[in-house]
């Protein structure tokens, strides 16, 4: 499995997706272009649409399109709609909500102190249950997205100044978020109470930036600073001179980071540094310790690609095992695979990987991936592969078995589809993959891999709950779920 | 001058443009269908958006489109996403806010009893004091329109039931309007309380129908009933067991009605019963009286198409000169003018009209015409005319001056760029036209052609203040708008 | 009936429609742009398609769409893809091949002697045949337009001059046409022996133009110097010096000129000057001669818009009948009403007419329409005006009994369907259409109108066979039908 | 550098670009499935547009559009559009010609015994001197297309059979192509006399396929039978019974086969078998051969993805220096690059590559690239990896220099762009790109990774001028130039 946007993915669904990356900078002539830059080095966290709002000392610009940031963004004619030289943009897999293009963020309202526009990333636990309350008190939701929530919140706060108005509505939510706000004079930056999705600030020519990952800041040559904390707000503000006022406001009593383990198996751009760590370095451990805890012996170590490669590489090292590419893919996928026909479907997953005979025939074959979510596309590749040639196919998984959905911002199927809940032993999902052997590296073993040290289950250094089922938070709507009546929502095409 | 769309009127600005048309049905299978067939007949009153909302018990369904109906609700797979047994729909030009899709209407909301959707011809005369009220008490305002704010005060209304709330909401409000509402279970028409804007109330097999002009009712073989009258709020709702009831609350004290006479003018169309007056009647009427109010010896008598025909008809009846097609109109005029080149703009007029030189050379001509808003349409007719060969031209206007903007649904030029305001003379106007005579008919030959009765001044029977300046409501926003901050506005592209 | 595309007309084929209209304009710095405007000005002419090429002294340049000529060649960015100071365009709306945009004219080739661009108003009888001459001798066909035929001669003409090349291919055609041709220093002119279609000449600013109308000669203020005569050819060409040459050569035996009795009818606009006579007299004289040969006693004459409306205006005058607007038109077509629903289907021709019930109700009726091709559209306005509440409806057709289809250029339906041969007697139509009386104008009372006298039945002044069957040239194509076999023709999208 | 379509090559047009791939098959039910499927395996060797020809047995059907296959052919409606039993189609990056949907392919042709499609890879080089000769002989070229030359040179042929009238065609036509043509009944293959480009026939449940690579094969599950031979011509004709006869016609003095070394260096991919050799593994011999020739003391081999990584693997395996991923490519480029900004210019590279600083920074590192045509990509990928760190840079470049334009389909820069002729000496080049070391493969280096043996400079193995100038075939067109008249080609966006 891999993180990229393909056909066999939307057939059969056997992929995880992440909603949303976000970028912001205050103060820079080139703000907007170099918002688009910056998201589309977070194109990977969301391919489906792509907005941008900026600030010109006068008006706010909103640009909002679905498809990806190089399909609209380098338009000079669509950069020039976004003067100013303050800007935030964000990048979409919808999760929460139809993929319809009001629901596509940044979300703008004005205000009675002025307009403000965020984006975000993540989701909240108590989205559905808070929309509830708004309608019931007479607010009017246009969009089906939980970040509208957030704005109602902003609008409908007591408080006098922009910032605090954020901060009291942030505070409302609960869930796992990495949220921008613009409003006329300032860029806030916010992170949930535990630090569940990824932000960090950077700064170029002095002006301050922040984004998901870093790949972001290194696109543009911007400096990384830090990680903004979980629970942190930073304002940054323009002032009347020019110059940038920080602000970095602190929960009092702080919790424990917890960042979520998906960035490093599988979302982060390996090139990226989620919380102090390298991402490729992160997952050619996970390869490393995998060799240790899974050995066999075999001919090819082969990368299910583009995921698997780097855990591959560290696998063939700590082996000795040869690495090769058994596998080429097709990177030609055309943008829009809706309705493919019945022909198209059952050539699966062909359409974007094929076995590289001359490497597999006639060898024992060490396939790498990075995790497996349903199973369905590891079938088709098992078979892609004997039908190459291979004479044995060993299956080793670079993390954990997967059992429990997420609500802090990655669309997983439901639990029951899951592969590790649908046979009771390593066994039985061995047969039904088709392989001759299979094995997931320990949850110690990713803990390692990322932090060096095994799991403390007192004090888990990580969100892993698909893996453990350890929530680290609420779980309000679900919790309330029984009780709520369907929306009337509106379905829409203008 | 005339009421079609076309390219001299995007260059000069020289026309006038009403807001929008409205229809409505409840209980039948065909409801979708049936409004934008009501639409397409009403196309008239708004060439640059349209929109439909339908419910079909579950959900509520909306389409929204830039263009003319023709252009896109004739396609089945549109109206096959507006399935359900009711509807309503709206043409749009737009006057207050911009015309971009977000804008359009119907707009929709969910409220805690449920789903509703409302539609709206005419303008808010406090719309914009009412929008600064709501925004100051949290509410977050997505569209320009006017319309929202209507929206936002029924979601805070108190009332339980939402016809209630939908009465609580048009009550805070001032101006003209023709409102049209539907929610799960109810279509509801409402006018303002003097009845500026029309709306009538028509049935087809049993089913309740409320439009603009009745020749929506005509396109579908549907019966005209009565007026929706000034100030009267009708609601029709269906019940459990299928039936239909309809509840008419009329105010308890009744003003008297004060119909726009601009519809008689110009934006109605000619077979259309407004007020119960046909409208070619009327139309034909002035002619009359204008020709007796201003007759000229003259050979022939030629309408400026298509608005003024029915008058020069009447006109040629009443004076016993010839009636004669001596300008032929160009029907097909392109869609989208935006940005015309100079060479384009430089010909001006001829682009949808022409001369018939055969009909004019060497003769004395009597133009008529329904109205003068700037004048510049009627410089380049005249030149037009002159170079044809005309020996005389004669101008006659089957209304009269007009000195004073709209605020009810008329988008109007600002009022010192009128003809009536930059020239102090008739004789002085007749000479910027280019003209050997030009006369306007009386305001008493107005009244008398439309309703048979010269003004009464105590009383007067319609809305007529272009022409004398007698605004019949307050115009709040106009008094306060020194005190109000400009909303920093979002600019828009998706 | 009227010219004017339409819902009913695509629903009922009740209409006819013509090929096309040509503008070409030699020496103009405003080359494309003047073509443009005299396109719209001949967009009646056909509405499906337009083209411009150009020549810019290096490059020929080539612009073809579907669509209005307003649609596409206002826009600044398309008229300056058509540099240079020579153009010729065509509107098309296809008879022969079906309209795709390969099929769009003007046609280009690259000859040895340097490129040329064709556009051609009418109709080959012998294009078939000699296309598949040239398929036999090796030649490849693009399209399916007869026009590409005469490119082909072109081609392959041994005369080393564009304009010998030319004359040669255009000799070997018959039919009814009006073309042009431009080559690097030429335009070209030139009308079928006997001069069915129309075609020509003016100047502006000194430079030669030619087009099917004069109403293309108005629109851009040029002047009309005279018509092409039947058989001529006209050669301008731009001398080294910047001057222009033109050379008219004539046919050595002429044949008299009969130009098609249908342009006066129904296809030339009324104030366009055809063979000398201005059309909208011409239809007014229809009128006129229609109510001295057909008298009825009625309250009002109306016409069926706008067709019908010269006529009634002369029916009217000579009959003493008031004339009065009873049918409206709405001129809000959309533009694509390919598979209409069943639904709209049914409202028929109420999407584009209604009836004006305030002057039709109670009254005796006199319809005037210019002609009757199906008579579907005509039960349909029949039964609108009785709906209407009309005591009598007397339809009066200005024109005569169409027996015959055409081979020169006007889209007919199979002679089976045409209203006459349908029925044996004057009654029998009659009834089929629902009126209390039905007349139409007789053949000679429609050459008077035209021409000022009877039909000289040894030396017909026009062609006439849909009305009389006399066919004014061999018909090639029709006689050889049964051997031909089948193109194995491309069913292309791309 | 590496072959998919990016930012920066479209900027500093740093690449080299293959015009074609085709596929074709005879007598299956899901033909133009499968065409479709087996182009989108091709994708990488050309990415403009695609086109596909089916014949149902009564009618050719074609689908021509701009972009990718799987944008376009992944429409069930669109498949639907290509009924029949037999399809070829194309899959295009412009060389010759603009890139306009008439140049599209397959192109087609209506002869006197049928239609016949064809689709080509490769270029001719007497294609402009064909064509001119076609021109002064009266034929109409409506593409700027070289292969529209071969469909005329079989509508002009006397042959009687359609193959006979292709093989004659070709016979006529100079240069390095594979070709394949489908008439009513055949599907015909055809390889130039030295076999320059690749060609393959498999077959799908017995019915016969030729395409360009086996991975169009494998990618439907086909089987490999052979290489259509240098010169040979394969006839594939399906009899009236059903069945499919195959008559393969070899010229009767063979010459030896040339194959291109750049389809091993960089078009092909890596799981393709071209000439019966596999990409992937010939490329992973030229990094082998390429650390036995240049050796040098370093901490890690990085790839420049993705063209570079199987050298790489060589590279790495042979010196035993750790292979890493260095620089993290960005998979999500948009679609349409033309006129960037020039701020997103300044970004260059970056927007496809990033280095991956973990891995990078204090490091000696050995970049392996396949290739490097003007050096300007090479110049900023050395920076990137500077800034990220690295202590020394050194370029390993697994082809030797290249020196010379190709004319046989390969879109390569002008001669003196290549920096192997800026540059005098390798240091010179070094110094120019900025890397510590610079080595190239050497020539038979490069034929012993493919081939086995050194080149045979009596004989060459391989078609390989742009590395040594030893062209393969005349140089027609090259040789004619200045005595060409520039043809007045039509500039034409319809």
């Amino acid at each position: 499995m891999n993180h990229f946007l393909s056909i066999e993915d939307d057939i059969d669904g056997d992929t995880l997706h992440e909603e949303c990356g976000v970028f912001g900078i205050l103060g820079h002539p080139d703000a907007a272009t170099l918002t688009a830059l910056g998201l589309h080095a977070l194109q990977h966290r969301g391919q489906e649409a792509a907005g941008i709002v900026s600030f010109d000392g006068q008006r706010f610009h909103s640009e909002r399109r679905m498809g990806l940031v190089g399909d609209h963004y380098t338009d000079p004619a669509t950069l020039a709609r976004l003067p100013g030289d303050r800007s935030i943009g964000h990048v979409r897999y919808s999760t929460t909500g139809e993929t319809i293009l009001r629901n596509v963020q940044p979300l703008f309202a004005e205000l009675e102190v002025g307009g403000i526009a965020i984006a975000h990333n993540g989701n909240f636990t108590n989205g559905l249950t808070m929309r509830r309350q708004l309608i019931a008190d007479g607010a009017i939701c246009q969009s089906t997205s939980d970040t509208e929530v957030v704005l109602h919140l902003i609008a409908r706060s007591k408080h006098p100044s922009s910032s605090d108005r954020f901060i009291d509505a942030i505070h409302q939510m609960e869930g796992g978020y990495s949220m921008l706000a613009m409003t006329r004079t300032k860029l806030i930056a916010a992170r949930d109470p535990i630090g569940i999705r990824p932000l960090v600030m950077g700064e170029l020519d002095g002006k301050p930036i922040f984004c998901s990952e870093t790949c972001a800041l290194d696109i543009i040559g911007a400096k990384y600073i830090r990680d903004v904390e979980n629970g942190e707000v930073v304002i940054c503000e323009i002032q009347p001179d020019g110059s940038i006022t920080v602000d970095a406001r602190k929960p009092e009593v702080s919790r424990p980071e917890r960042l979520c383990l998906f960035e490093y198996v599988y979302f982060a751009r390996p090139d990226s540094v989620v919380g102090g760590r390298n991402v490729y370095v992160a997952r050619k451990n996970m390869g490393i310790n995998l060799a240790k805890e899974a050995p066999i012996e075999a001919d090819v170590v082969v990368p299910v690609p583009d995921g698997g490669t780097p855990a591959a590489i560290g696998y063939a090292q700590a082996s000795g095992i040869p690495f090769e590419l058994g596998i080429i893919r097709n990177h030609y996928v055309g943008r829009t695979f809706i309705e493919p026909t019945q022909q198209i479907r059952a050539f699966g997953v062909k359409l974007k990987h094929s076995a590289n005979r001359a490497i597999i025939e006639g060898k024992r074959v060490v396939l790498v991936d990075d995790s497996i979510v349903r199973g369905t596309t590891s079938v088709k590749i098992v078979q892609m592969i004997r039908d190459a040639g291979a004479r044995e196919v060993h299956i080793r998984v670079a993390s954990p078995m997967i059992y429990h959905p997420d609500f802090y911002g990655i669309d997983t199927p439901d639990a029951d589809k899951l592969l590790a809940n649908q046979y009771t032993s390593l066994k039985a999902m061995c047969d039904f993959i088709g392989a001759d052997s299979l094995e997931f590296l320990s949850i110690d073993g990713l803990y390692r891999a990322v932090g060096g040290s095994p799991r403390d289950r007192a004090q888990p250094q990580f969100t892993d709950h698909y893996f453990t089922g350890d929530y680290p938070t609420r779980l309000l709507d679900r919790e309330s779920t029984s009780n709520v009546r369907k929306l009337s929502v509106l379905a829409s095409n203008g």
